[in-house]
């Protein structure tokens, strides 16, 4: 395919140049917001080629750091390669990059690690400095200049709006198809001026469908021709299938309760294997004519809009196996009518999460027997990917579960400790909590009411009796009983994790 | 006064009866709603009576108990009197009550620390069980049966709403020149039928000014003539003064930089000496024609609405010192033109506090080095208050400020520790920290970029060294360098205080 059945706009072909050249134009010390969600539509060249650019000028001595911004996480053509080369001063707002993870908990590299719907008005804000440079993946380029969006909207509108220069990246192993999916809302503002969000049910369109850009901003425009990351999902396993079981379970007993409506509300799943196996419960259960508003359509959920379960999906991007991509470029017309790809800030934004009642269904690290959730720190100092929209979800959703298995590490780690060693959702904000062992519905309990229900429902047996007697110690320890604990013991399982390698006794 | 002149519906004064008699109507068990926020508009004969009669139930050897909710918090005749004869079983959702507090610190009552914002529509779902009655201030009755509200809004709304029943209190020393002064929106609903609220300026009004009250339900009609808590604050201290000092710098140098509009943006002020030396600052200040998004209303917002530099105000409640009060029952038509008060899911709305672009500013406990906020609870284990509404300004206002002496009993206690010891607004969601040392402004740094600057800023000269030991120490542990701990450290100054009344080593 020629560039020019992409870029139907001739200033925008006379800015073709390669990707070492666009690299070229970016200058050290820049912030530079990129595409990419997920492993969707982040730019594949310019990133790999500012890594050359700058391991060859670290080389010869000569420093080379950028701001990097994006939508959320990307792939190894992106931050895996900037952060090899030491290329990151400072990353926001969500990474799950194994390079990255590496330099930023060897104190390399900076993370801000940041709510999701917060990024893009931190920026219009001017919070987080000038942003001086936008790298954005496209489908193509209309006549008029409007650009076709790729595979995940993340931030992309506010990139090319905030940014001085801008550098595209047409990749034309993108589907055409994508044309028409997304829904860019232009009504957004800064206070004072801020109107009501006109959406008042999931798959309502309120934008355009394409991304508007300042001809004159664009310094370079690249072809490209590569996939997304495309990762592939394990099988639900029986852990996964259990703690979805609860769910649908609990679903289902709330509805009869009359506390959600038969077909549910809008769902909320965070990406994983975890949150695939509910997806796959759920296209298997008893509840019909679901939605989706969410950020990451994966495989679940194509299942489930193929069969039928699922009547529309809102998210701000794409995050398949390469099979089910296969059938997503397949069948693009059926997934057209019923996929809506939004801009971060709308995907995940407050007003709308809370306005459609939102079930949340996000995947933790650990819960402590207070409900306290840690998302984001490996045993209180590492980080591991970061908080991403879960937060945006779980304190403005109708529900919100989170979940994990009651083990980790082959039965070494229980995901149930006397204290969260890092807390990224406060008691104030976890309803339920579930583990393959079981469901702990935490609504209207008391903190010492919560601990008896987290231990005896979701920690793994084990563990229970080691947990049972740091709470009793900590209610007769002469501390105050509304949240006991025994301050030196609070955290001694990752203690006694990082020195034996194991939390039992 | 006679009672007719404020209860102008005669199906209503034929259900006037005695205080005994109508708390007689509460069965044991029952969830109660009761109005009031801090110390405003709640109900005080009813609540006294029905803890007489508990005190005599449990003399006999019976059990009695209640759900006690509320606004937020109240007074001694209410949370006091009902918590002294331990008639509570559970409250929620915010207290501030010495006796509760001791109760709940003893085990003996639960408590569920909820956001303000949450409680309505928690109620509204059905989550939290049934409201069985409601016990509600009002300062009259309309010949329609409708309700003039009281000194504040609370959740009564929702009460009047929700509960089988209804008790009403009718108090005549409320001014009969509240009636005007509230906004309750009754366009709210549930999902999948939320519409977006159509408020976009801090002073509008989008409801009525009465509550509306279905006569079926209402079983009693007590009259009472007794004053709300109306506690006095401290003048501001030099402490206190400086605090304001940085923030108002701070703001001078947002504005000059872009960041914030000349009359800034809608201000929300928790309440407490603190915020009133804030607000005093702010009517002595560079800043013009300022507006007020909050909860509450004390003493400070009343002096620059009289001086000018606020232009309108918007809360849930008052909570006025006496010589306030006299000040506004004399100039009631003047405040009636500049006060909206609304019901407390409007005026804590993370969809309005988001649109709005409110500047929130709340007191603390304790911050960590890595901006992890405590505002709840003593060493871990103890509950002070509640969350209140901080969270439903901090995660969403435009700016947020945590506001704290760097130390606390006579500098015993440092309110800049290595890990919070309870964690309420993570380090998502904390801007700024403010102590009368200085300002950390913490957007768009790392942990470990933030901790660096709130130990050179706020913490208190005696506590940095040790601080700063922490720090260094744990950065070469070999634990991750993200957010680098010593975790069998890390709770030790807290744990200090406890064995030795101090967290000096």
């Amino acid at each position: 395919m020629s560039l020019a059945d992409r870029v139907r706009h001739p200033d925008f072909l006379q800015r073709v140049m390669s990707a070492d050249e666009a690299a070229a134009l970016i200058p050290a010390g820049a912030n530079v917001g990129m595409s990419g969600f997920t492993g969707a539509g982040y730019p594949k060249a310019v990133p790999m080629a500012l890594a050359r650019r700058i391991e060859a000028l670290h080389a010869q001595g000569q420093p080379f750091k950028i701001g990097l911004w994006t939508g959320a996480s990307t792939a190894p053509e992106l931050d895996g390669a900037l952060a090899k080369v030491g290329g990151i001063e400072m990353r926001m707002p969500y990474q799950s990059d194994p390079a990255c993870r590496q330099r930023i908990n060897a104190g390399q590299m900076q993370y801000m690690d940041i709510h999701l719907s917060h990024m893009a008005q931190f920026v219009w804000f001017g919070f987080l400095g000038k942003l001086d440079v936008a790298v954005v993946e496209v489908a193509g380029v209309l006549p008029d200049g409007r650009l076709i969006p790729s595979s995940s909207v993340g931030n992309n509108k506010t990139w090319l709006d905030q940014a001085d220069k801008i550098i595209l990246e047409v990749n034309d192993l993108q589907n055409p198809g994508l044309e028409g999916m997304h829904d860019i809302y232009y009504g957004t503002d800064r206070p004072p001026h801020r109107k009501p969000i006109p959406m008042t049910a999931p798959d309502e369109r309120i934008g355009e469908p394409y991304l508007r850009c300042d001809l004159s901003k664009v310094i370079a425009v690249v072809h490209t021709s590569q996939s997304d990351r495309n990762s592939t999902f394990a099988a639900p396993d029986a852990v996964s299938e259990q703690i979805a079981g609860h769910i649908i379970e609990f679903m289902q007993q709330e509805v009869k309760l009359g506390r959600l409506p038969a077909n549910l509300l809008p769902l909320q799943s965070g990406v994983g294997n975890i949150a695939n196996a509910v997806l796959a419960g759920l296209n298997q259960g008893p509840f019909e004519n679901l939605t989706a508003y969410t950020e990451v359509l994966q495989d679940g959920m194509l299942d489930m809009l193929r069969s039928g379960k699922l009547a529309s999906a809102s998210a701000t991007a794409l995050s398949l196996s390469p099979a089910a991509l296969e059938d997503f470029t397949r069948n693009i017309d059926f997934y057209r009518q019923r996929i809506v790809l939004r801009p971060q800030e709308i995907s995940n934004h407050p007003e709308l999460v809370r306005r459609l009642g939102v079930i949340a269904m996000n995947a933790m690290i650990e819960a402590d027997i207070y409900g306290n959730v840690n998302s984001t720190h490996i045993m209180g100092t590492s980080i591991m990917n970061g908080i991403g929209g879960s937060g945006d979800f779980a304190r403005n959703g109708y529900l919100s579960f989170f979940m994990t298995p009651s083990v980790a590490k082959g039965g070494a780690i229980s995901c149930i400790v006397p204290m969260a060693s890092h807390v990224d959702h406060t008691e104030h904000d976890v309803q339920v909590i579930v583990t393959e062992q079981g469901l702990a519905d935490l609504r209207g309990l008391s903190p010492t009411q919560r601990a008896e229900l987290i231990i005896d429902k979701c920690a793994h047996p084990d563990f229970r009796p080691a947990l049972r007697d740091y709470l009793e110690r900590a209610r007769h320890s002469g501390g105050g009983q509304h949240t006991p604990h025994l301050l030196p013991e609070a955290l001694s399982w990752h203690q006694r994790f990082v020195e034996t390698g194991t939390m039992r006794g």
